[in-house]
């Protein structure tokens, strides 16, 4: 009886196992490599493929060792922290961690960032505003000569300078275009002056402003001659940088406690009339020149392309968060024993033996894989339409058909990095919760790291786009890619399955396998594609049978662009998953030995997914109910298939004790002596009273009778 | 265009808004009061009907003052305390709480409980570790001599004593039958020696331990002349009332850290052969008399329907704070613009204007309510239930019948409780994590609560009984109902509707309207019923035809056993939500004015559940792929027909903003005002240099060059 669970049903049982059969203080270990010993396939293969081949491997090594040995980077302590001490942590690890991104190249600094998103999500922000908003900005928006500039004064590298991201307002986050700070032209002493006219302007969440920032990078509306030109970007300086005090006009506080990442100092700026000089607003693309004209963009929609960046790395983060929790699920549950699923049983039975705990994480194990897949395409994508992007925009005459092409790919990026960004952090935030679950108490507990993670995770959610704006949008462009296909325009390639709309309507399954690939790839552009074209239909009879506006039809049909989105993007992961299993270069004995079990990882997520929706497969009449059932039965006996697997499979994320950072999933499975030892080192057992015992325990525990009145007196 | 999102999107659209039509900052309070005026029913009387009368109202209000006026209660700066300040406060505040209980009636200290676990989670646990589990323990195992005797020591009033409740070990939670902690009977000294017999065996996760605790109620398997009779449980005196100094073999330790109620003193504790007289044992059921004779209970499975009443009231408690939250989101929502649904509009759209933000909102705002009728009902139930089992126990010799309805009663009660506790645990997880998300980023905030209650929250689906395992046993309960349905036995009210299963089988909802009360109780029953068929089918089938063990075959199917639970679980929740309205006493104008917002508050819950899990209905053929699609559309009707009244909806809950506390979501929707005064209430903006800048930050900022090495001396 796998449950035999409450207390009650317990102790009616009062059943006795025979303990003397294993100890769980000394058994675990023992397990733990027995299972790693049943590995069936080479796990340094199998790091390889994930890291996208050995050369990969070796540099995200050489950067983890980077953390795990410098004494900065020591984690023993981290989930003990409090606010301020982290927050000074933080800083301290940025001194150590920006010689390292000096030296790095551009490609190993972007790894550099997804190895320190696993162990210190704070000191990545931190250090990512400067880096990625601050700088990025500088190189995305302003000319070659601002560009040298503010390198001149230390941007590129944290000296003298820390630059930070003044974007949203109290009042302002999503809708970027109706932020309300100005930046006026003073034609008479060409500045502009920046001002907050109202505390629903103020800046908010500017991380780096409350300790780090000297400088900023204000979003605010140019109006040039009473003429307001929209949101462009500013530099402003915040504080004199020879001794870090506040310049004139400009007020900051801190906003202090959020739900997680306390390391990073998210702070709030006002400024009131502050004056800059007109070569601080950034003008790569819209000017303004010393007679007050302002000259706006050709190419605008080009402007902002490499800020996609962020959205990019965000499904690589998804990935490298997820893989530290599904371990330490997986490790904890191969070697905890609780019940005996067979009452004859002399030992209690391993929790990962259960039918019930394979299903809950195998299938998250897949997710992680696919998500990996997913990332590196993504992040191929990224660098070639971007590639185009800047060779279509070399000139300032471009040639038109290079344009429409390289915004083409542009826009395809945009909708699918949005689509991955939003699923990809929702699935990391469902993985650390259902791994915690998963580990029972011993889950709750600040030392194995879940709730730290999960509370530093969850703004992935909310940030650089949130989620279900991101997710309605994709939805919105995905309407738009079959509204195009079927004015017979082309489609980017993500959407290509949208051209076989007709026959994947009327597809069935019929009698072949529903765990073959080709199967499982086409269920998923049958729905996705019925999805689509569903809410087409819809839009359309709104806009022209209904009179609505193209808004007003996009608002109504919400529902179902955040649906299209949604499986749009779990086919596009499942597709790439299969890609990149199918494209990977196999070259050793070791590599062919991975094949088999990424494939079963594979059908898994698409089957496994076919089992959350089941009613769209039924709805398109691809599947039976019977087949729905058998679906069901094909995720039970793979889940079954990967657990024997399961320790070699997370062992091939290749993570140290160091970024596990949570006893009960520390290599060797010795999880209780871990886990004990941690504890008791984080929380020296030296006195039984609390500190307050005397103040306020002893006089409540060893109270008199509440004091009476006594009206004997008064008689 | 509703989601004008991506910073890249918007900054093409440069769009430019009339911002001087309204002011974020000044706005808010003018919408919230508008929204409020348009209430259509009478509030007060919705409040009545939530609170279980116009009586019951007036504790609850009694209550919260009792803790809102208290300045030991005072939250303000609640959200930035550290773990010790928050662990002395809690110490504080159980001072304060303690008389307040022990004036209470039993059916008030429940309200005041419920009430605590919205503005205090720890506080809540801490006291009722002592009150609901030690002095639980004492009362529903001991003997009356033993529960006078322990009120004499103090137990009854926390006074020279406190207690704790030793079950759980580091290697064993949930099953509790393999404790491994001993209690050997030694004769001659006729005491019981207390061991804890490896590290594995170590008490773990005590609430109460590492600081508060004199007493303990020690789970241990009892012991008598080498024979192991299951673990019972004994008093253990753990620290000496008079200076709480630790007893002779104990060791204790504090664990330290965990993801939140970090105001409870979770210890650790080993005894080390330990003496206790043998009266120490709780022997109402179970007893060991001088001579070392064991009696062993004959209704064992009687003996701890008490602990059930902590199921029935994390129900109560789900409800409780997720009304908090859904009243943030949607007063943050009501007053929020972002972006304008339509370009021509001069202002942009309030939040709680978009489809499909209502989509997110509305369906969990009628969850709460669903959960507040489920919650009564099944009080209901657990208190008839407790009276029926004592009453049939009162003589030693008890009635026959009387005794076997008393267990129907029970067993129907443990598995209707389980499946209730977890899915509204759960569902109280995902309305906190849904409406943090839907306040964007000041949903991250700590001043607005969400991620310290998230954090507080979740182990309710952990604790008593792990969600996951709870569900697995109320599903394999189905599957024994039906069973007994087929066999021709009786079966409780709960699935009485498995009576119909043959007409259920085969229903479909054919012309009757989707929204119709009648139609979606039936549809849910549809569904359960198909689902507990089809799983005590295949059971059937395992353990006929292919021969496995009842256990074998439970375990084989405990993905069918989860499905059935939950489904069954949530048309429970409809049904008794339909039955509250259809049940309560309306008396006045103003209880009847609440009628038809209840009624769509019911139906919308019933369809966006069905909307939740389409493929059961599809599945089922009660619904036919055209009807799944108007379930959709009904959704989103009613949510467009319910957002109307969503403020009035919320006021209902009667939530003061003491209780409240997050100024995004008070009362009077000023919610920047608010919000940013706390923020600078909490963090004073006194120096723009953080404490760490001389020793941490000036040093890297104004580094010189990395030293080189000179080697021309060496040449």
């Amino acid at each position: 009886m796998s449950d035999r669970l409450s207390l009650m049903d317990n102790l009616i049982a009062s059943k006795t196992l025979n303990q003397s059969a294993y100890n769980t203080f000394t058994e675990p270990p023992v397990l733990m490599a027995a299972e790693r010993a049943a590995t069936a396939f080479d796990t340094r293969s199998m790091t390889h493929f994930l890291d996208g081949g050995a050369e990969s491997t070796a540099v995200f090594e050489k950067i983890m060792l980077d953390f795990e040995r410098d004494p900065v980077f020591n984690n023993d302590n981290y989930y003990d922290l409090s606010k301020s001490e982290v927050r000074k942590l933080t800083m301290q690890r940025i001194a150590r961690l920006v010689p390292m991104i000096i030296n790095d190249s551009e490609e190993d600094s972007v790894k550099r960032f997804s190895i320190l998103g696993i162990c210190d999500m704070s000191t990545y922000t931190r250090t990512g505003v400067h880096f990625g908003l601050f700088f990025g900005a500088i190189r995305g928006s302003g000319t070659t000569e601002q560009f040298n500039y503010w390198i001149g004064q230390g941007a590129g590298e944290i000296k003298n300078f820390f630059g930070c991201f003044c974007m949203t307002e109290l009042g302002h986050g999503s809708n970027v275009a109706a932020l309300e700070t100005t930046a006026v032209w003073d034609e008479q002493t060409d500045e502009f002056i920046i001002n907050t006219p109202h505390v629903g302007a103020t800046k908010w969440w500017i991380g780096g402003a409350a300790h780090s920032a000297t400088h900023t990078a204000c979003f605010a509306r140019l109006i040039v001659k009473g003429k307001d030109y929209g949101v462009k970007i500013f530099i402003v300086p915040l504080r004199n940088v020879a001794d870090h005090s506040l310049r004139a006009g400009i007020s900051l506080g801190d906003i202090g406690k959020k739900m997680g990442r306390d390391g990073i100092d998210n702070g709030w700026v006002q400024f009131t009339n502050v004056r800059i000089p007109r070569q601080f607003m950034l003008m790569k693309y819209a000017q303004v020149d010393r007679a007050g004209n302002v000259t706006m963009p050709v190419f605008a929609q080009l402007t902002y392309g490499a800020l996609i960046g962020g959205r990019v790395n965000m499904v690589a983060d998804s990935f490298q968060v997820a893989k530290r929790f599904i371990t330490i699920a997986i490790r904890y549950a191969a070697v905890r024993r609780q019940f005996a699923a067979d009452p004859k049983q002399t030992k209690e039975t391993r929790i990962l033996d259960y039918t019930y705990h394979q299903r809950r994480l195998i299938p998250l194990l897949a997710y992680t894989y696919a998500m990996k897949a997913a990332s590196d395409e993504l992040n191929i994508m990224y660098r070639s339409s971007i590639k185009r992007l800047e060779d279509a925009t070399k000139s300032s005459n471009p040639e038109k058909k290079a344009l429409a092409g390289a915004i083409e790919d542009v826009k395809e990026l945009f909708s699918t990095s949005a689509g991955c960004k939003a699923f990809c952090t929702w699935a990391t935030a469902d993985i650390i919760d259902e791994t915690r679950q998963s580990c029972g108490g011993h889950g709750y507990s600040g030392y194995n790291g879940f709730g730290q993670a999960y509370n530093d995770w969850v703004v992935q959610c909310t940030w650089e786009g949130d989620n279900n704006i991101l997710t309605l949008s994709a939805g919105r462009a995905l309407i738009q890619s079959c509204l195009s296909h079927r004015r017979g325009k082309p489609i980017g390639d993500a959407v290509k399955y949208l051209q076989n709309s007709d026959s994947l309507k009327t597809a069935t399954v019929g009698d072949r396998a529903l765990d073959s690939e080709s199967v499982l790839r086409e269920a998923w552009q049958v729905v996705a594609s019925n999805i689509i074209n569903a809410a087409t239909d819809k839009f359309t009879e709104l806009t022209t049978v209904q009179g609505l506006s193209l808004d007003q039809a996009m608002e109504e049909i919400s529902q179902q662009r955040f649906l299209a989105a949604k499986i749009h993007t779990r086919q596009h992961l499942i597709r790439s998953f299969f890609d990149r299993i199918k494209n990977y270069p196999y070259k050793t004995d070791g590599d062919n030995s991975i094949r088999e079990h990424l494939a079963n990882l594979a059908k898994l997520f698409a089957l496994w997914s076919i089992e959350q929706d089941t009613g769209l497969f039924l709805h398109a009449g691809y599947l039976t109910p019977a087949q729905i059932d058998s679906v069901g039965t094909h995720v039970t006996h793979l889940c079954k298939s990967v657990r024997d697997q399961a320790i070699g499979l997370t062992d091939a994320f290749n993570l140290s004790d160091y970024f596990i950072n949570a006893p009960i999933g520390n290599y060797d499975g010795n999880v209780y002596k871990h886990y004990y030892e941690k504890v008791n080192r984080a929380n020296p057992a030296i006195d039984s009273k609390p500190e307050y015992y005397e103040s306020t325990m002893k006089p409540f525990l060893q109270r008199g009778e509440e004091e009476c009145v006594d009206l004997s007196e008064l008689e």
